[in-house]
């Protein structure tokens, strides 16, 4: 595994599940899976004190080093990067806004390709993530379980037979498993059938979130849709579950995709049209409205109507964001200059005309 | 003189001044000349009963089919006209609203590249229009009196020699002219001074009106000057007068165009690029769009950001009309059609990128 900080190398190749391959992948961007694990006789981060956390993360980097699919991995002492790296992890949906946020003895591992990546003392003292592009659950959760079962073999996890994994938060108790999908619907917001669609996940026991993550609305009609319930259930049964809902929510974009362009052609293509000329055109751009047009110019790809690459949209979504657009620029930018460095991007990204 | 109608040649060429050229073209789209003339001995055209509105069409058609000047134009009877290609030729500034409204013996004379047009049975018996490209009121005066002599010398005009021409409106009376010009005014827009510019002309006896003539508001930034004023003073005065303040607007557009550039450069290439990508991209637009996006990529080419064609853009101004995209159909279309149409239209004219 790279010991050095090598965040920079990450600005040039990004992760593999943006490629926009897949099952289902004209709805499905991205299928993740996470577990979280403590050690056993070691305090929860927020209740453990300095030495402990120092422990913990010591143990855990130690295991981490000797595991072989990790090997090609980059780790990272979240407390030594500059706050600049910092929101670059989390725009780059590797760490979570929990783990860059204060605390010593922080870190993460990140994978070959992204499609791993393993946050230490965040809230658990490890959170194990595995996002893969598509509609790829049990994939992914195979994935996860393989290094689980590394680290197992290596670490002494907290573990109850009556209770499961234990965690920090009781609403990740037993299997510590949360699965879930990111999905593109514009139809549904479309034809407003969004709201009555959430409601019912939520009367299901799931949850429903933006892009962008925990605590981010949706836009761009991305929804990120996962389980709650992580106790009394086996691993399977939960991604089952969740698929279960999954494509019936993919049936229901699917539909009202049939039924608009069948009905209403031109309004759609319209819409789609002119975003894509907004994104080639525009140089001065915000985040909220090129995650509204990129989401468009999606649609029409996923519609046949534009001859684009799908990968490069969903790389797009990440590349826009205010850390990404510094990074590229090896400067601190201001808002205006963000807007203006967003546009030049996007338009060299989709091949600029003038 | 052509007698047979032939508006649909009209579709292939549009007239001469929508070229882009002559003084002051970055903001002077085109200058008119207008004469009020009537016969003597015979009432205005709303006080004639249908005998002498049929005398004044006769007596008038036989004086222009003598002219050398016009012998390549064409003749059309108005009165004859199915309703698109009345407002067809509206649309196309070659007739005014009063002439193509109810009423027997009414025609007019359209000159080679619609530079002369003249109307019979208007509001008076001959309203005579010289339209040209850039500022060049003083050429179109020229031809206007060119004209004019060679009627005079066939038609007994009702002229009193302590009035000047008598007209049905008094507001035309003395010399009958009123001249008027055509500008882009973008930037007194952006910078929010065109009301005051306006207020200004308004005390100094000149009207301003919009881009499709008397009535209409202005649109597009494009603003219609012209004198009020017909009485008491020589054609040349008039002329004369209304240059000076055209040059006065010219230079605050110029100012204001320089100082915005200068200042915030991204906002106003923002703007004019954005306008660009809909045009080129959109499948479905309104006129007022339309219109608005065109004075936008026309500022882009005075301002020397976007290479495009004026003549281009001038003559989608006109092409972009009601009328007119209902003879390039050669059909009628409802109002969602056309906005299909004049953004299908719009794409090919600017070069279709998808």
């Amino acid at each position: 595994m790279e010991k050095k900080n090598k965040i920079d190398q990450l600005l040039n190749q990004l992760g593999a599940w943006l490629q926009g391959t897949g099952q289902d992948s004209d709805i499905v961007v991205s299928s993740r899976v996470r577990f979280a694990r403590n050690l056993k006789g070691l305090p929860f981060y927020h209740w453990a004190d300095e030495s402990k956390k120092k422990e913990v993360y010591e143990i855990v980097k130690e295991a981490l080093f000797d595991i072989p699919e990790l090997k090609n991995g980059i780790w990272v002492d979240i407390s030594e990067l500059p706050d600049l790296d910092k929101y670059f992890l989390l725009e780059r949906h590797l760490v979570s806004r929990e783990l860059v946020e204060k605390g010593p003895y922080k870190a993460c591992v990140i994978g070959d390709q992204e499609i791993i990546s393993i946050m230490i003392n965040e809230e658990d003292h490890i959170r194990l993530q595995v996002l893969e592009s598509g509609l790829s659950l049990l994939s992914a959760l195979d994935i996860a379980r393989r290094i689980d079962a590394q680290l197992a073999r290596r670490l002494n996890y907290a573990f109850s037979y009556e209770w499961g994994y234990l965690t920090a938060c009781p609403t990740n108790t037993g299997t510590g498993l949360r699965a879930s999908v990111m999905l593109h619907l514009p139809l549904l917001v479309f034809t407003k059938q969004i709201a009555n669609v959430v409601n019912t996940i939520a009367k299901l026991s799931f949850t429903t979130r933006g892009f962008y993550g925990e605590g981010t609305e949706a836009s761009g009609n991305f929804f990120q849709i996962s389980n709650q319930v992580t106790l009394g259930r086996s691993e399977e049964e939960i991604v089952e579950n969740l698929l279960k809902v999954i494509d019936q929510v993919i049936s229901y974009e699917r539909q009202a995709r049939e039924k608009v362009y069948t009905q209403d052609r031109f309004t759609l293509d319209d819409q789609i049209y002119r975003s894509y000329g907004m994104l080639k055109y525009a140089r001065i751009m915000n985040s909220k409205e090129a995650i509204e047009l990129l989401s468009n110019l999606r649609l029409g790809k996923e519609l046949g109507i534009i001859d684009t690459d799908v990968r490069n949209i969903n790389e797009l979504l990440l590349l826009i964001q205010p850390a990404h657009l510094q990074k590229i620029e090896g400067k601190k930018l201001t808002m205006k200059e963000r807007d203006i460095k967003r546009a030049e991007l996007i338009r060299k990204r989709l091949g600029q005309e003038v």
